[in-house]
């Protein structure tokens, strides 16, 4: 099987967990057997590597998440990287590509396309197997999920006479007739040809290869796939799935998703009823006495809502800088900020390198930055003079001192950033040959 | 007006706002004229000092409240220092020998005992003076408050034929009988004539003064005032108050004194009722849609709570090293902690310095310190050594190093501490003369 992952949209819709650089479904909140935590988006991986061990799968997605995916998947998964966000034709346009021109699929070959983020039971896997083969016998194959209630928020596939007509987010009373009349909702799960999409990227698009169309990407325009080709096709065959079906768009459903009450350190009096807290700070969460509420904290905040007044999230959270970050060499943490406007500032972070990462050789014209180990080993670099350093070590860096560090085992480091501007963009990145060195 | 103010103790049952170094009275949840937010320990003193300017006022009080009583009250404040907890007679008791010897106030003059906790209205410091008047016209004055409801929690006094009795925590029926019969509850206000307890003293305790008394006080009998004298004390005149009087014990009771329905970073969504939150964390507390109930959260840990369900805290609040802590020298936060059981830890901390303060000249021998300073300027002493240190400036203090540091403008230093052992009692203190240095 070849499968194209969207892995989407970030928001605040599930603050605080949730940030401008971590979605939903990078959140570990299902148990396995083994009783480790998993993710959506690793749930969603091993599932189909199980369904079918040889798929050949690309991750659809922006810069801001390739490091979570590396951090959660591995280093050997591909992916189609979107240098900008548009909607989903095109990143399913660039993906569909990709599979041809980089990882060397044949155009006659099929692709089945598929959200990453909705929370689904095994059986949905097998479906995505029969759209897969659909996709041999028509032009495009969905996936019809079958209704549980006259949603407002989906989209409706309605089939009369051979056609198929496509409905997005009716009324109540409109979605209860379709209902009636054998709707079912779209999945967002696409089947087809390889050379099929090639055909109409080559049409919408005017670009023939991966290459033309990654150069192009800033200038194409944003439509989803339903519009630019579901609406307009004639030739479609449809799979049904009748399992559980879940979009986790809102703290409501996103905490029904959750394998258990609580993560984290957290202490739940017996007199909660349907209550779930996640805790990603190290100091502990005690709840008492609440009905169907959720309680999310992680270095960005803390919320604590009613079930069924988390919608409004949206209006509330706040769009400040993140306070955590998963990145490629590994992940930070703000622990303290502190300053004035137009004084000298200070900004504590804990930062963890993972063993055989580094950052980038880079210097920073506005800020110094004191650097105490505080656990595991790694060789640092500071004016092109490489040293081994550990635990209980500390360095200083000055403004405009070209440095990088690179871990042996997991590196953890204090590091203090005091200067007139605390800024990410003060830094300019230099190359270094790590593999000349040692 | 001769007065002591019990500061008492500290616990759990408001967790994480209270900790073993902080107590209720120290939280700032009243609001000022000018918009500041004062303590109850500010309030009372204020108050006080309101309706009897020259009052000569001590507090009653343990080494653990020392720091945040001169950080709240200043430094002239009279404290007459418990070297152990006891119960209140023994506490009361020192107090009076020191007003007597320390202060030089003489025997032949009044004073009136006061707990510091209350929540009152202004009307109840008129009747503190009523009770320190009336003290001149018997041997023990009391103040009795008017009840609202039967509470089976507090004492009650009876009053029958001209003599006094005292009742502890009736149950509900035997309570509104005496409620029906004029009782009133004790409020833990007692005056008389310092000459009067010094006697008692002497007879109870074996101590004709205050150095004596010190000396004896860990083998002091812990007993209340009520039953070490009242109880046994003819001679009483009652002044009664019927205003406001709440014992701030509870999440319940507490969230219903503070003068805003929030402190610190919070956003409370319309949609909330009866909902009271602390936030004394910098990260935002974003509440949505709930009914009665009160969220705290502190560098200890969160607490989300029904109101009704709060006095259930105590089974719940862990019993771990406090995260936040006031020193007489200023304050410090943890901000990260890793390490395993048997292995190299590492604690981070931010320390605050206040102008003129310092910490001691001390040694670790399991830890070494490195600290950064990330605001302000102070002294910094390193094996007898002093220099001029400031913001950027950076130092590592080894084992068995001899440090201290000494602020000049407010300091702010980030700590980093690593080490087999990274416990308090890690610290051999020696003597610096600061004078003979600046």
């Amino acid at each position: 099987m070849n499968i194209i992952l969207l892995s989407g949209g970030s928001g605040t819709r599930l603050w605080p967990i949730s940030n401008g650089t971590r979605s939903k479904q990078f959140i570990k909140i299902f148990k396995t057997d083994s009783g480790d935590y998993e993710s959506m988006v690793q749930r969603m991986y091993r599932m189909i590597k199980k369904v079918s061990p040889n798929a050949n799968i690309v991750i659809a997605t922006s810069e801001s998440q390739v490091a979570s995916i590396h951090n959660q998947l591995g280093n050997d998964v591909n992916i189609s990287l979107e240098p900008c966000r548009k909607d989903t034709f095109p990143a399913i346009a660039l993906a569909t590509a990709y599979l041809h021109d980089v990882m060397g699929i044949d155009e006659n070959e099929k692709v089945v396309v598929c959200p990453v983020d909705p929370l689904v039971d095994e059986t949905y896997f097998y479906s995505l197997t029969k759209v897969f083969e659909l996709a041999g016998n028509c032009n495009l194959a969905l996936m019809g999920i079958k209704p549980t209630y006259p949603s407002e928020k989906y989209g409706y596939i309605l089939e009369k006479n051979g056609t198929v007509f496509f409905k997005e987010k009716p009324d109540k009373e409109t979605a209860e007739k379709y209902i009636s009349e054998g709707a079912l909702w779209n999945g967002g799960v696409f089947g087809y040809r390889i050379s099929y999409l090639l055909g109409l990227i080559e049409s919408l698009c005017g670009a023939s290869n991966y290459e033309d169309l990654l150069k192009s990407y800033p200038t194409l325009k944003k439509i989803s796939f339903d519009y630019a080709i579901a609406e307009n096709e004639r030739n479609i065959k449809i799979e049904k799935y009748a399992g559980r079906w879940k979009d986790l768009g809102t703290w409501n459903t996103f905490s029904e998703a959750m394998s258990e009450q609580f993560t984290g350190n957290v202490v739940l009096g017996e007199n909660c009823e349907n209550t779930h807290v996640i805790n990603e700070l190290s100091i502990p969460i005690i709840v008492l006495g609440l009905k169907d509420s959720v309680v999310a904290a992680s270095p960005d905040g803390i919320l604590v809502s009613k079930k069924e007044a988390s919608s409004h999230l949206k209006e509330y959270a706040p769009d400040s800088r993140p306070m955590f970050e998963q990145r490629v060499w590994g992940q930070y943490k703000v622990l303290d900020y502190q300053g004035k406007e137009d004084g000298e500032k200070s900004l504590t972070k804990e930062l963890i390198i993972l063993p055989g990462k580094n950052i980038s050789y880079q210097r920073h014209s506005k800020r110094k930055e004191f650097w105490t180990f505080v656990k595991g080993n790694g060789y640092l670099v500071i004016d092109g003079v490489i040293k081994k350093v550990g635990s209980g070590d500390f360095v200083c860096i000055d403004k405009g001192q070209l440095h990088s560090i690179r871990a042996i085992d997991e590196l953890h480091i204090i590091e203090v950033q005091i200067g007139s501007e605390l800024a990410e963009e003060d830094i300019e990145r230099f190359d270094w040959n790590w593999n000349d060195e040692k």
